[in-house]
């Protein structure tokens, strides 16, 4: 009997996903080893925008959390999602940081590391798959889910074959948006299948409420592995529920085999938390909503309600439809990129000036020519010279790996922040998040961490600007 | 192509699962022409719990409210759920009153009448359809869905064959608590669609989390039709959301044809009721949140915390385990009862007392006697003689239809409130629930009615105590 494997994300991507990351390691410790008992294909329990939010508004060392987690959890493993060459930032990093932030995840305890690149730029992964490799990890690398004339089954499958060449243990199909359908799913892990050998899971959100028949559809195709959330923590931008998944799949061919009394005192634990955040207000019932716009548009509900918010600024909602329309183009013209963050504001942000300026490519914001550049790595599609002259004018696009032009960064690193580091770990960081983590190793030093441990949870999430608030892994 | 037909809800049981069935005509009514040209199999707008509702707490005539929706719901037809022999009501009306009550709500627009028996005997509910069909409406019959040793696919495959029997238009599997899962469902369905000629409609809630994978089944085993609520008023105790699913079917063979546009102008409508619901604490944000402890115990999530509400009366929640292995045992000597209101009740109330007093049916409350007795109908298996025997004594079990021992009564109740009545149907309101109809005819007359439209919503909903408070259609 094939058992289909769960991995848990309440950890790392439900409460990510639903209050802004803000759960608390203290709010984590006393269920983990219960979670461990379960019997999970793994725990997802760290990286994404977790490392960011520990240190930036939890006043945690994200290292010590891992810790932590490790030390209860001694049978399942652990997993975390890499932005690729972004790692746990914003940019790319050199490869050198790259190779030491993979090593000190591993040694601090990571299993599995799932590395994914928002153009699906199979070169922006393959130093974070290698170094994964290499300290004796499960390297899974990602496919970015997204619909367009050029992603096809065919395009799919390739890029599988490409990351299974790289030598990556498993394919994680990530459908950030909720925008995979039952049957498209069914369809593309059968040629995901035929296409490789190494083990494939599925990771979505339940945004647009497909996520739970996506799953079901997927697996009769032969998925190995899927991403779920207990019940309290599931839904809305969360992923689907552990406990319906694992009930429907009981005594099919598809059973999971774990047991529903002992998931049903995991809800136990979180339920309270749910109440209180939706109490406190940290978790908005807004999030818990299906939102279907996302499937007639196939775009992410956030680059939706980005838009809207962006042409009300203008006092321009009435040009919705036709900036909806624009989105496609704009794709097109940029080689089709994924829309995820960052590609979904810049494409975004771009079709909004396309549409109020009446005229296409007038004004052009940096981050635009990054993607026309090859700043972000290769598009799915080649740009056409005309859209490059337009926007590059006599500039030359890169076609080399954007990490290749960075130079090595971390004995620089490791000089300027030496006076400050307590553990080899803080020097990462350091490397990720200057400015954060220069802060929060000061109120370490001074012994001003307010680590309030449970209670009480923050008013209203209000998520850093720009950077932080759409993220959508 | 096979089209899928969907019937949308949100004008009765999503709103009755969510809101207490607190949704007013005046809210309903500005969405009612866009409703009927979505191009729904049907519009499920009346009955279940919504004709009480009005009257007891909205200070609305329901039967007004189904010639203001039908007004404007020319194309589409509507829909009502009835509960067999107890109409809307909560005891057996004699056949004259159910004939009578049957003609009214097709004079006045209904089309299509759902009609359910909570013990699955079909003689429950053969007067309803009888008088359907007379008056030219479509009858459809309900089979309860619930699990027992005795509940086979040949059980309920042979009772939809007798439903058809009667001249049901259609069959409708009413599984009012979320218990069917996704593969049990495709089981089910294959088996139904064999046994009769007739369509086949799916009805359940979301509670557990399974529903939309269930449909999903369904739809691939051949049912020609599903409950579903626009998504503001979808998932937790209601229906799975409606554009999700219509997403999925999409470009397949079970497309539904309908458009994904017009029903995101439809949920625009009713995202604001929403939160205004849930603002003011009429929608529990509780409600929307995934229980599978239902698929555990197999018992409805509204009994479940029914049985913990009567155990933490006796101090003795630590005899929930007892309590909930001594559910099926009650069931069997009732002769396996679908657990639905009010059965649920009853075999709940049996179970907590057989483990509290220490010794089985030490204590027999009179609605346990009406069970054994054969006042609620007859029991899908038998019951024994010796539990018969313990439990009535000398006394013996009735074997006819319930409403066989009922004489006539509209004469009587015409008689009785002729002074009131300013429309024909007021006779059946009254027949119905007597005081409640004679308090509102009273503020009728007195002008005293409070319909205030959109505003406020209840700050709580606190349904009327014992009869209100469990209803699960
Ligand atoms: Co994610
Ligand atoms: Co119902």
């Amino acid at each position: 009997m094939r058992k289909v494997g769960i991995t848990e994300t309440v950890l790392r991507d439900a409460h990510q996903s639903l209050i802004a990351t803000r759960m608390r390691t203290e709010e984590m410790l006393p269920i983990v080893e219960q979670l461990d008992d379960i019997g999970y294909h793994s725990l997802e329990a760290w990286g994404g925008a977790t490392f960011d939010a520990c240190l930036r508004f939890l006043d945690e060392d994200p290292w010590d959390r891992l810790r932590k987690i490790k030390a209860k959890a001694k049978k399942t493993p652990l997993q975390m999602l890499l932005r690729g060459q972004n790692l746990l930032g914003y940019k790319h990093y050199a490869d050198d940081v790259v190779e030491y932030f993979v090593q000190k995840a591993i040694a601090n305890g990571m299993d599995i590391i799932r590395i994914f690149d928002a153009m699906n730029d199979p070169r922006n992964i393959e130093t974070a798959i290698k170094a994964c490799i290499k300290e004796g990890g499960h390297a899974q690398a990602c496919i970015s889910y997204t619909t367009s004339p050029v992603h096809s089954l065919d395009l799919f499958a390739k890029d599988a074959k490409i990351l299974e060449g790289m030598g990556a243990h498993s394919i994680c199909i990530k459908d950030m948006a909720g925008l995979l359908k039952p049957y498209d799913a069914y369809n593309l892990i059968k040629a995901i299948k035929e296409s490789v050998k190494i083990p494939v899971q599925l990771h979505t959100h339940y945004t647009s409420g497909v996520a739970s028949m996506t799953y079901l559809k997927a697996i009769e195709a032969g998925v190995d592995v899927v991403d779920t959330a207990i019940s309290p923590l599931a839904l809305g931008t969360s992923q689907p529920a552990t406990e319906p998944l694992v009930a429907s799949l009981q005594d099919t061919e598809y059973d999971t085999g774990l047991d529903l009394m002992k998931l049903s005192d995991i809800a136990e634990y979180f339920r309270p938390f749910r109440e209180k955040w939706i109490e406190s207000g940290l978790l908005d019932p807004k999030m818990l909503g299906v939102d279907a716009n996302a499937l007639i548009y196939q775009v992410p509900g956030g680059m939706l309600s980005n838009l809207v918010s962006q042409l009300k600024q203008s006092n321009a909602v009435d040009k919705l439809d036709e900036v909806l329309k624009e989105v496609p183009r704009v794709r097109e013209d940029f080689g089709f990129p994924p829309l995820v963050t960052p590609s979904s504001q810049i494409v975004g942000t771009q079709s909004v000036f396309n549409v109020l300026m009446g005229e296409r490519y007038k004004m052009v914001p940096k981050e635009s020519r990054g993607v026309v550049k090859g700043e972000y790595g290769k598009s799915p599609a080649p740009i056409s010279e005309e859209i490059s002259k337009k926007i590059l004018g006599d500039e030359k696009p890169i076609t080399c790996r954007p990490a290749d032009l960075i130079e090595p960064e971390l004995d620089k690193i490791r000089e300027e922040i030496k006076d400050m580091i307590e553990q080899e770990e803080d020097v990462l960081s350091y490397a990720l998040l200057p400015q954060v983590a220069k802060a929060f190793f000061k109120k370490r030093k001074d012994g001003t961490l307010n680590q309030t441990p449970l209670e009480p949870a923050p008013k209203k999430a209000e998520p850093a600007k720009e950077q932080f608030d759409e993220e959508d892994d």
